[in-house]
């Protein structure tokens, strides 16, 4: 699938970045590895399920990191191959003037810039802050204003891939602050990710990652339902997954991670559920949908709906399930 | 979209017979006019909106035909055109040992089939009774039950596509019934659609497609919300799109019906929502999937909620206009 | 509350009848007995959990029973109290000209009157037939038409209540039928209950019912939600249910069938939400009120929620439990 | 209503004070008269639509006010009865010890308090500051915490009532906050109102508030559903109103503001849905209960389809009518 939507977006004139559209896909590490003696360091704050592998493409690419992580345990692996780590996100901003940030909650976002020992006591004017946090657009702005108060540049870029993307470099980043830094930034977020997309003003990419996963999650329960239903009408699964796939029900939950045992392999359904982007991280995701819908007097009937099932899920023994077990969650239990 | 989904089945071994598969799309028509000598006449009741296009394309393709409306005015033009019209549905089953039928409501196909002058009275023994009518799948299952014991089959085999796709001859069929007797129907059905799939057992035709127009309905209201979150969010609508469609929130309802003017051309969205399937179809449809879920205790939140909205949208106003109209629904209007 | 209710509704000018308004409730037996010797014999079909209680509360007010049940053995307790078992309804209508009806489903009433050997069959003309089923009101429309061609008369008159009140005869039974035969119905179901309550025409005492539940059904989902939030932001709950109770968020759910454990005495949430009304058959009104609604084309998107949350429940283990059990299904397990 | 609730509420054991159950209700403004001598001033910020009689209320018992309004046109009726106005919120806390605040949103509350001239600018050690203000209650929270650094004490204690229950002096007030001070915040609120609940800690007034409105609007929806499938069904609205009152779907919204015109007299139903509690105020406090369920991560399916559906109304012009006009949302419009 990867392949093909890649070039649909390259056919349909996206402004984005990606590397299979390079002449070649070696010429990149090429250049990354010419390059590399006068590479500059870049800090990397949040060293968890996600910032542990994009940091180390980030290495592999041959920039000297400096690190920080609030569990010193996170930052053991990078101390042992060589990187320097720190004791604080302002320690970071002394030491490099481009910093990526990837950090659970708007709260732990927050502390990183304008907290006590925050980046923002040290940052050097010019730098480079890249938050790849998932978080409120609206605390993407909030930074951004405090971190231009400073003469740097804010630029959020959440990303889409799981932690697998993240180990393969294949991620995709949705990049949102002002457009001349759009390249600077690419240059950082290539390394970790075949795709980055420019989606405008700060706080654009949030929101687009927002709105996607929202529909996502939309979408995957609709699959679900309506495999579920049309199993108890007697249909084979296989052939029903095929029939809405060829017709206007299709979506990438049908046809690319179709939640239910049996009809696809290499999917969490077809794992017992394991693996995969969690409920309980779709709940967060699809809570900070509810959050930007409230705030911008958005309806989204479908959308709250989705969120209350996910969170109804995690109530009931789901939460580190893949998002998929909505299906699951649905079926009438076998002993009933 | 057509061609690739139909490749796309095709190469994932779906029983279905689609003319593009033909190895010329010219020998169907070919063989058609050969046969045309010995075609026996064919009984089609329900001339409407779709039973009307259809009807031509079995004439196109050579066949006879016996003709019954409820409404005689609907019969004029195929009388003319020389086509035989009967006083009743008994009478085209009197006449024609092959018939189709395609009607609005469960009760209209209850009474075409069983009323007091319905199919029923006259059926002749080995005759082949399709019904394209979008209805209640038990409805289907009760009628193939009275039609059995006259020694006769049905079949059911609604459609999708609407009425470009019925005056062209390119409905999908979704068939259910009795295998050995696809081929048989397949030879009719051919003619009106260039997808004609099987299912399964009697109902299951149905089952497929009040699945597929349920998930359709979830996916479109679900691309409503997040395409009009994301332009409150600051995003460009198109720009949104793109990510969407290649990213896990794709859907045929963003990338091939987007609901935002100024998306997509030669969509409904782009004509003010003219044309295109009616909000007051969409639930009708949505109506028979909360049907057959509660019948058969199976859970469909979404569903159930895609069905309340519009129906929300019929009182509103909407019914004529696309289902796609829903993003206009959700729409902050101007001068509030 | 009972009392107060019925104080209530006598106050409001509702044109119903209740046998604690009687100058003394005594004086409705001692008429009873009086007039014992007349009393022709009752028709009663359906004896099960409800209608089991109910008859034996005709026959302590006299009435010899015809009796008839599909289970041979919900018929031996009656037959050894010296009653009447027949074998079919039809022969119910031909000893009984008037019989009460008392069944599970649609399907279950329709055969009752329209079956091979249903009353319809052997109908004496100007009998009178009441149908305590909760069914679909078109259904009863349906049974009405055909009841009337053959010069009887039909009325609809589901109750409330459970078992408890149909054991004690205090059910509420809400009846729709021809204004002038509303007296009649009284004499028996004043037996049975202590709130008889025309409706209107054939149907609305179904109507009424289905409304009723509905409101129900949605009011005890948003007590539960309402308990919930609150207790997880702090609030003791004893003290919200107060809050509640004397503000504008009161309703029958929170001051009178609290779903709090540790709120109330003598609810089934106080009991691990054993007895009370099942979470299964609360989904089968459910579903009878999305039925007629769809049939109507009245949007009902709460009412359309709580029916799938109570199918979700079904699914998950819950049918058994008193419906007010949905605290426990919102509320985050203990594991978790 | 109002006396039997209180009624009802005093029979219970629950701990607040209520006007009407002292020996006279005249007595209170005895006391408030004879003590006049004495009193000291009090702040008030926020003199809007709520604010402005409350205020009034808090003169008519005797006592001097600060005043400080960011709309000085807010403040001229009070400088013009000879009340003491000041330019910012810091200003009032240096002249009172006592202060109300009543503001319509969170960032209002919190620029009041810990804005450049907020309260905590110039608060004196021991000052009592309570918010009436309906907020989130972590920002309350938040707003004590620092409130306390500075030595005072605050509590939350948002009202409910609307306009005509702040002119009366009949607000009701939830109260959070340390237990001991409740007896200083009663002595001012009672002026203002007839309730004066306490809740607990800081922020389950808030909680409590939160909780009855997002069941309120839940069952105005339920009963508007249940009101508006009743009609349709042919039972006559007053009948209806009467069955549930006496019934389990009995509520708040069904017997005392019934939504369906020409039900009740006296309420917004029965005047076109002018006056009363706006549809757009109700969405606001549900988008509160949203994102304290959020927050808490509670499920709460109806209460965020309740919220959707009041944004809806919001996007389709209901914002100003009272929120019992959802009726009128749902009702098929008559020239469709």
């Amino acid at each position: 699938m990867a392949a093909s939507l890649r070039l649909r977006g390259a056919a349909s004139g996206l402004r984005y970045w990606s590397r299979r559209q390079q002449p070649a896909a070696a010429s990149l590490a090429a250049v990354c590895s010419r390059s590399m003696a006068s590479k500059t360091p870049v800090g990397f704050i949040g060293l968890g399920n996600m910032g542990n592998p994009m940091a180390k493409n980030l290495m592999k690419h041959g920039y000297p990191l400096i690190i920080y992580d609030v569990f010193p345990d996170a930052c053991k692996e990078f101390q042992d191959a060589g990187e320097q780590v720190v004791s604080s996100p302002a320690d970071v901003a002394e030491k490099a003037d481009r910093i990526i940030t990837m950090l659970p909650t708007n709260n732990n976002a927050i502390e990183a810039y304008s907290g006590a020992n925050g980046i923002l006591k040290k940052v050097k004017k010019g730098s480079l802050l890249i938050d790849s946090s998932t978080i409120d657009p609206t605390v993407s702005k909030e930074l951004a204003k405090e971190v231009e108060k400073m003469g740097a540049v804010f630029m959020d870029a959440p990303v889409s891939g799981g932690v697998g993307a993240a180990r393969s470099g294949n991620l995709t980043f949705m990049v949102g602050g002002v457009e001349e830094e759009f390249a600077a930034a690419q240059e950082l977020l290539g390394c970790m990710g075949s795709n980055v997309v420019y989606c405008g003003a700060v706080g654009t990419g949030q929101a687009a990652k927002i709105c996607n996963n929202m529909l996502l999650a939309i979408s995957m329960i609709g699959t679900a339902e309506a495999m579920n239903l049309g199993i108890r009408l007697g249909l084979d699964p296989k052939l029903l997954a095929k029939i809405l796939n060829m017709s206007s029900g299709r979506c990438w939950s049908s046809d690319t991670y179709n939640p239910v045992p049996g009809v696809m392999d290499g999917v969490p359904s077809a794992n017992n559920y394991q693996g995969g982007f969690g409920t309980t991280l779709m709940a967060k995701d699809l809570g900070l949908a509810q959050d930007s819908a409230t705030n911008t007097k958005s309806p989204i009937p479908l959308g709250s709906q989705a969120h209350q099932i996910y969170r109804m899920m995690c109530a009931k023994g789901y939460s580190k399930k893949d998002f998929s077990s909505v299906f699951q969650f649905l079926r009438e239990e076998e002993n009933f």
